[in-house]
């Protein structure tokens, strides 16, 4: 009979409201620091746990697991991709593994003191990096506030939804070169940028700089070309959920989007946080979707349509200030279409997907006060600046800025989080 | 003194109007038919000399390249990434070393009856492979007739151009996963589609199933990000050129493009030419550019604005039919924006670029009776149906269908060419 989550305790220590208590275990990749002048390039596969990070290539070399996890090298490459590649009931036994190891009676690690020094590493001591090699990254649209806001702004009141939104996961390709771990600084692009009431285009710094609050999935196993992925098995391909932060520059966007989409205006920078929350670890948290209306086709129905509980949050501290101000308040559950679609619409012409993928969910906004997930629909265009808790003022963001993505879910004594996606605007070169 | 192009000869025989003479030598990843049962599936780096393939693994191996591509085992990788990652000296210097090898005059090889033996190989006894790894896959829309024409058949004939079209080059972000090599057969693909006259989508086999008529570039070196790369040194980022069809389905295309791009239109297959014909082997075919008015921002000028004199053909074979028909003949030096252009429009605002990205042009349309290079053009939308050679009347593609894109520079007796890209319709699944 398995623990309850509730009562499920490891023998490293977890501290109240920690996102990575032993019913997390996200995955991550990551280098120590040295304690000499150079620091360590080699890069391992490791889960969080608590303030600590569990270095898996150190247990794989050490034979702790067991079947194919113990033939392979999957934590030895330094990204997660081998790992995804492997798929889901690998997946699965790789964490029943590491949720025994770290139990609290389990002694095999924590009555080893050699192994356990050489396995547990603090995180205080490692650097993060992406988790995966991403090959191709795209972006949906799939918060329905966000769209129509969005709508409102570019287009119209009354057709703020184009025609085709409410039929299919609108989304688009986006650049996997330029995604950044959580913490790297972003420069604020330039581009060509008609300003307001100009009838010819300049070339200038960015002045509408921009976040966008969103979630990701990454695809753990992949499809053949020519192949699609139903709803029904797509859970299936995917090995869990970042947060993720869109940067936009707003102004270089409006001008380039007609009619191929957003290029310059998102290709400079897209920050992810470094821990993949699996989608096991998020069983618990799962709610039904919001429904659907008109009905959809056929290939984008799945029996139960369900998404996940996830508490997001933005806040914004500008340089200088010591005061962080959350400015978006928002929930994973709001999503209009959910991952399972988005996998099926992606592949549905046979659009082959490869372990590493990133899928964005497009900015997480909802109803309520703070439900608006981008500073875009925060200043309703740049018109409506507000005042942050330091009193100073905001439409766009300055230089200085940090921007910080947070988001867990709510267990009954637990939380199961991602940890944090920050990043701070440098200035134009 | 540099022998002039017309005078060098090979001591591989060159067929009269082979694209590969040793004027060329393009870049390709090949490997070799087994003569057993079981194909080998070791990759190597070769060039093409009239209807041989020329193992550089082979000759790297044999020591027979000097300083740094003495020391390296970039030809021994699979793919050209490492040896496009070396920059642009060492590209001459191989190139150099190449043409000193393969020339009719010098013995090292030519008379080194057992590593001839080893290193040349009939093309007729290999398959070839994409020549790189592509991290990121851009399509431009570069021509002014394409994007005229889509222009007056999907918005309106006074406002053909959007607003930004003479501004900036034009772009999106395209699929890198479902790129392929010539002669891998693509398969229709399924999608939502509103029908003529219809309300709602539906989700069927495309019914307007269209080819597109590009030159790609790939890029050699890259750049930090955060980091702009100038028309100026765009060519040395630049590692040559390929042919590239850009499959759509125009019917999935139209409903899903509005606001965020081509998505699943164009994501389920893209395929490129085998041989990369470097920048190097085109040098003797710069032309004029086409002038650009109304003036273009600073960032995108060059002071010497040429581009690649490169006939371009489209043949359509129907399957049964032994006829294949020209249905397009066009020139890339018709396209509005250059390579540079694209590449610094690309990094402006720091988007980093990688060894082995991919620039589709977009579609090469021009003037004349023949310049339409996509059969939405060529049909003007479905509406007007043409005949071939063999009788057979066409408006978009059928199953069976192969279309074959080939081009090449007219030189004073030699031809530097692209060899073809082709594929064939499979029906769906």
């Amino acid at each position: 009979m398995p623990v309850p989550h509730e009562l499920m305790a490891s023998f490293v220590d977890v501290p109240v409201n920690s996102h990575f208590p032993l019913q997390n275990l996200p995955y991550g990749v990551f280098s120590r620091r040295s304690r000499g002048a150079q620091p360590s390039i080699e890069r391992s596969v490791g889960v969080a746990i608590g303030n600590h990070v569990l270095d898996l290539a150190v247990l794989q070399k050490a034979g702790l697991f067991a079947g194919q996890l113990k033939s392979v090298d999957c934590f030895q490459k330094g990204t997660l991709n081998a790992f995804m590649q492997l798929g889901k009931p690998a997946w699965a036994k790789a964490r029943a593994t590491l949720t025994r190891l770290l139990s609290a009676d389990e002694p095999t690690l924590r009555d080893n003191l050699d192994l356990k020094k050489q396995a547990l590493v603090p995180m205080a001591e490692v650097d993060m990096h992406l988790p995966a090699d991403i090959g191709d990254y795209t972006d949906f649209y799939a918060s329905r506030e966000h769209a129509t806001n969005c709508g409102m702004m570019f287009r119209s009141k009354d057709k703020a939804l184009s025609d085709n939104w409410l039929h299919l996961p609108v989304g688009y390709h986006g650049r996997s070169s330029s995604i950044v771990v959580s913490g790297t600084p972003v420069r604020r692009p330039r581009g060509q940028i008609v300003p307001p009431g100009a009838a010819q285009p300049e070339f200038a710094p960015c002045a509408a700089l921009d976040f966008e609050l969103e979630m990701a999935c990454l695809i753990g196993s992949g499809n053949a070309q020519g192949e699609a992925i139903s709803t029904a098995d797509a859970d299936d391909h995917i090995f869990g959920l970042v947060l993720m932060n869109d940067w936009s520059a707003r102004d270089i966007q409006k001008w380039e989007y007609v009619p191929l989409g957003p290029f310059n205006g998102k290709n400079w920078a897209t920050s992810i946080s470094p821990w993949v929350v699996t989608l096991e670890a998020l069983q618990p948290f799962r709610v039904a979707a919001p429904g659907q209306e008109p009905p959809i086709l056929p290939y984008l129905e799945h029996p139960q349509r369900q998404t996940y509980d996830i508490q997001l949050e933005v806040a914004l501290q500008p340089g200088g200030s010591d005061t962080a101000s959350v400015i978006t308040e928002s929930n994973a559950r709001h999503l209009y279409w959910t991952w399972p679609q988005m996998v099926a619409h992606h592949t549905a012409g046979g659009c082959n997907l490869r372990p590493g993928d990133l899928f964005g969910s497009g900015t997480v906004s909802c109803e309520g006060p703070k439900g608006r997930a981008s500073l875009l629909e925060l200043s309703w265009g740049g018109t409506q600046p507000f005042t942050l808790d330091d009193g100073m003022q905001r439409t766009y963001l300055e230089d200085g800025d940090t921007v910080t993505l947070t988001g867990f879910c709510q267990g009954d004594g637990y939380r199961v989080g991602f940890g944090s996606c920050t990043g701070t605007v440098l200035p134009v070169t």
